[in-house]
């Protein structure tokens, strides 16, 4: 799923003179990751990770975000480390797309995450959040609050094409999350898309963030949110407030929520519901039947967010 | 493309139990490969590949082709070897698959083949073919010759809704082939696919052959038709006569041809045209219109036959 743009050896060959990482041993595509092209690259000096940025990402963007990983790095977070050139560039051309080459990091990701994960990431998640308060460059969350009426608009009528009512019924969900969205709470830079696969563990313990390309400066809890939504529904998609405990605790052990915060729980949790729920969404109807890419099923997202509609405070989520 | 199956950690843990390799410190998803699942899994011990093997290949047979690739591997060809069980066995279940560890190669297959790689690769084929001699189990081909006329009619009229006409013609050609097919030439264990993407080169020179999986008993003569048919043509489809004479001297410096193996290069080779365009047809008709699978198109083992169907002898392929 995740090489969409070769490289041949010359091209290769020719881009690592570039750096001072020694001489390529082996160079695999990397079948994870949904927006780019990543190989792994072994060369005589160690391991790293190659990256070629697609058409979902803009070009204009990528300093921010290795500017983001070299600082959250520079902090001791288990994020890549973008390798810079010998010109100090870390970005440069190759094979027609920008990329950049970053630190191997160990591990592996869980495909059924249990409560015990659910500690350790919340613990990082909040490591990641005051990591990130150097770093002063703002980035607006594209597919934050602002984002999700233009997504629903785009969607028309094709909503009710995948699900009959959802054009509807998701009009009225939206009104009531942006109505209730809570203003002024502790902001900074989040990862945004904190999902299993882009977190690896050793041994119990996390030994890498990864995937920071929709990383934007927003409300802290809202990053909490999107892991709410993303660890702690069981395949049958019922909550398991024991990892949602095990999550809000983990957090709190590095970083206290504020009351203003753990108040906005139910209403932030939609709102990340929703998110994920629309892009889904917009992707479900925007791609061609042949295309070969995976379409995700929005479906998840719609009975994630009639959970949380349905939650009263932070004490539905275990705290 | 190449990862099928999904092993949770849970599973790769107990998996790895079996054998004595250490504890994982990564594993990722490959992005090569089209029939198998194949993991790149590092340990405290090493580097690995984890194949998990896909509905294509049958179980019945996995013993004889992990036996083919210890046999090569005992006789110093550098192809993968598979890692016994600390029960001896070399094939597990994981994940309601077969599996296999097999060791790590290094090197990169190269996306633009040039003349400069196609010495190395005639010398490895021959040392391939060399080293299978005592080999002594034998396995039919199930995509040899015996096996064309019955893949022509599964496709049937459907040949035709793909290219007009091609359901006579392709008929027609085949009769020719099959009429012409020599007999008794010398043979052995050929691998049958080795195709770029199955071939690694480090510092000019090959350090892995990989992907046995359509290895069969067959004419050693047919095994280099395939590579000048997968090596010897550019983007273009016009025939390179350099890289066939570079692949055929490189064979020949290790295992030089018998006259009657010459003489019938043109027919082997047409063989080996119609050998992947039956195969790419069948799925190109087979495959759903939204499968999550790249379709490969028929049509350059077409114009790749027509050129075959006018040589006349092994002159026009450089010797």
């Amino acid at each position: 799923m995740a090489v969409y743009t070769e490289v041949t050896d010359d091209a290769l060959a020719a881009f690592l003179e570039r750096y001072e990482i020694g001489r390529v041993v082996a160079f695999r595509g990397i079948a994870e990751g949904v927006e780019n092209s990543n190989y792994s690259l072994r060369t005589t000096e160690g391991d790293f990770i190659l990256t070629l940025y697609e058409k979902r990402v803009d070009p204009v963007e990528l300093p921010w975000f290795l500017g983001l990983m070299e600082h959250l790095a520079a902090q001791s977070l288990p994020c890549p480390l973008p390798v810079r050139a010998q010109d100090g560039a870390n970005l440069n051309p190759l094979a027609g797309r920008i990329a950049a080459i970053t630190t191997f990091l160990p591990g592996i990701w869980p495909r059924r995450p249990t409560a015990a994960h659910c500690g350790p990431l919340g613990a990082a998640l909040a490591r990641l959040h005051e990591a990130g308060t150097g770093y002063a460059a703002e980035r607006a969350n594209a597919l934050g609050p602002h984002g999700w009426r233009p997504l629903l608009d785009r969607c028309g009528e094709s909503a009710d094409r995948v699900q009959p009512g959802w054009g509807v019924e998701l009009a009225a969900a939206l009104d009531r999350i942006l109505a209730a969205w809570p203003e002024d709470l502790p902001r900074g830079q989040i990862h945004a898309d904190l999902f299993p696969d882009n977190v690896f563990f050793l041994d119990g313990a996390i030994s890498g963030l990864i995937d920071f390309y929709f990383a934007a400066t927003d409300y802290f809890a809202y990053d909490i949110a999107v892991c709410l939504n993303a660890w702690c529904f069981e395949a049958d998609l019922t909550f398991n407030i024991t990892k949602s405990r095990a999550l809000l605790r983990g957090y709190q052990s590095i970083r206290p929520l504020a009351a203003t915060e753990t108040a906005a729980l139910p209403v932030l949790c939609q709102g990340a519901a929703i998110r994920f729920l629309l892009t889904r969404l917009y992707d479900w109807i925007n791609t061609p039947d042949g295309a070969l890419v995976t379409r995700k099923d929005p479906m998840p997202y719609y009975r994630r967010l009639r959970f949380h509609a349905q939650t009263r405070s932070a004490s539905d989520y275990g705290l």
